[in-house]
């Protein structure tokens, strides 16, 4: 740890800086609480967010009383050294009233878009893991994720050909709709065979560090050209 | 726009809020800053983010010197009605150090995974999109996006196939990579064929909206039960 860095952070006991907590995987940002030194230093040796709380005017460990703990990833500091920015796990709902967090369904100016991609893709693979345990009678999921292996995976292969399809057919609307249909199976074919989507995308963060081509040379699957780039 | 709301969040012309700016497709988290009454109806009216800068005393319009403006999605506020989260599209890097976020490269406290699949998965789409002005002979993506339509399209179905039998081999380790190829060479076709990623998800938006297999009827490639659920 920068001891620099922390000086600036918290110069005394009282200073207290924002921290933005954000969910590590699909980085829906779940809360602001405020820390001081001591709250930091107690985060950092739990592993677990502890805030100071303005209003209790306490140490406050998030989810002391609710169970509902924030777990650290990483903690990051902004270029002015005065605001936090925690990667956590998040154990169970961030909001008091029980939602996801605490900005969930309270919007102020709504957008021209709908909601957030990044937060469609964490919602649906939240979905897809609870239909673990629902009725295959009833849900497309649950068939696909407790029927026979093959239909999953026949599936799967299909709508990369319907990609192609449509993408040779030039038509728009359908390229959209089967590249959709391409991902959601690759979700559901994650969460059959129990493979995290961070660590799919791991993958590719391991071969993007070492730039493209030299890495996929490594792989050896192809030849690519000398001093190829990603 | 909730007047009460208003009147909490922004009681007098003084009150200062938090507000985490958000980069709306993949959700990197880009700057915290603060915002009074004032720079709040501005940043509504002009569809660009205003804070009020602390340390110049006065409205501070982001971009307003580099010309990297933070066009505004859409504003939600929080639990506790005291801070703000702004969903944005970014012109350029955030930063006045020319990082894409104020956080980036500053690791306070390293976490034991690596960097967050969300981000990863930003970079990588803002990566491939970047090699459309790329050289073919010395970098795959670039190939991909220029050479013959079939090279990608195939590998496409490819990778599909050879995620389904790393599936029936289980191979946990090359599920991984097979399906992290299958999902780089989606964001290729993606960028290729000029499909954003948001739009692709948004498709996965509706129909979990309606309510999965509903919506899966209504398009009627096959024929569910009734009463089924996603």
């Amino acid at each position: 740890m920068d001891d620099a860095i922390l000086r600036t952070l918290f110069p005394d006991g009282e200073t207290l800086r924002p921290v933005v907590a954000q969910e590590v995987r699909f980085g829906k940002v779940l809360m602001v609480g405020y820390m001081n030194r001591e709250a930091f230093h107690r985060t950092v040796e739990e592993g677990r967010v502890t805030f100071f709380s303005r209003s209790r005017k306490r140490l406050w460990t998030k989810g002391e009383s609710s169970g509902h703990f924030l777990r650290l990833v990483s903690l990051r500091y902004d270029c002015d050294g005065d605001t936090l920015l925690a990667l956590v796990r998040p154990e169970g709902p961030t909001c008091h009233t029980g939602t996801e967090s605490c900005f969930d369904g309270r919007l102020l100016v709504p957008g021209t878009e709908g909601r957030p991609a990044f937060e469609t893709l964490g919602d649906l693979a939240g979905t897809i893991a609870l239909r673990r345990d629902g009725d295959p009678e009833t849900s497309y999921v649950a068939r696909l994720l407790s029927g026979p292996r093959s239909a999953l995976l026949k599936k799967l292969v299909e709508e990369a050909g319907e990609t192609m399809a449509a993408i040779y057919e030039e038509d728009a609307a359908g390229t959209r709709s089967e590249m959709a249909d391409l991902l959601f199976h690759l979700l559901v074919a994650m969460e059959r065979t129990r493979t995290p989507w961070e660590e799919v995308v791991g993958v590719l963060e391991k071969r993007t560090g070492k730039g493209g081509l030299e890495e996929k040379k490594e792989r050896s699957r192809t030849a690519p050209k000398k001093g190829e780039a990603p």
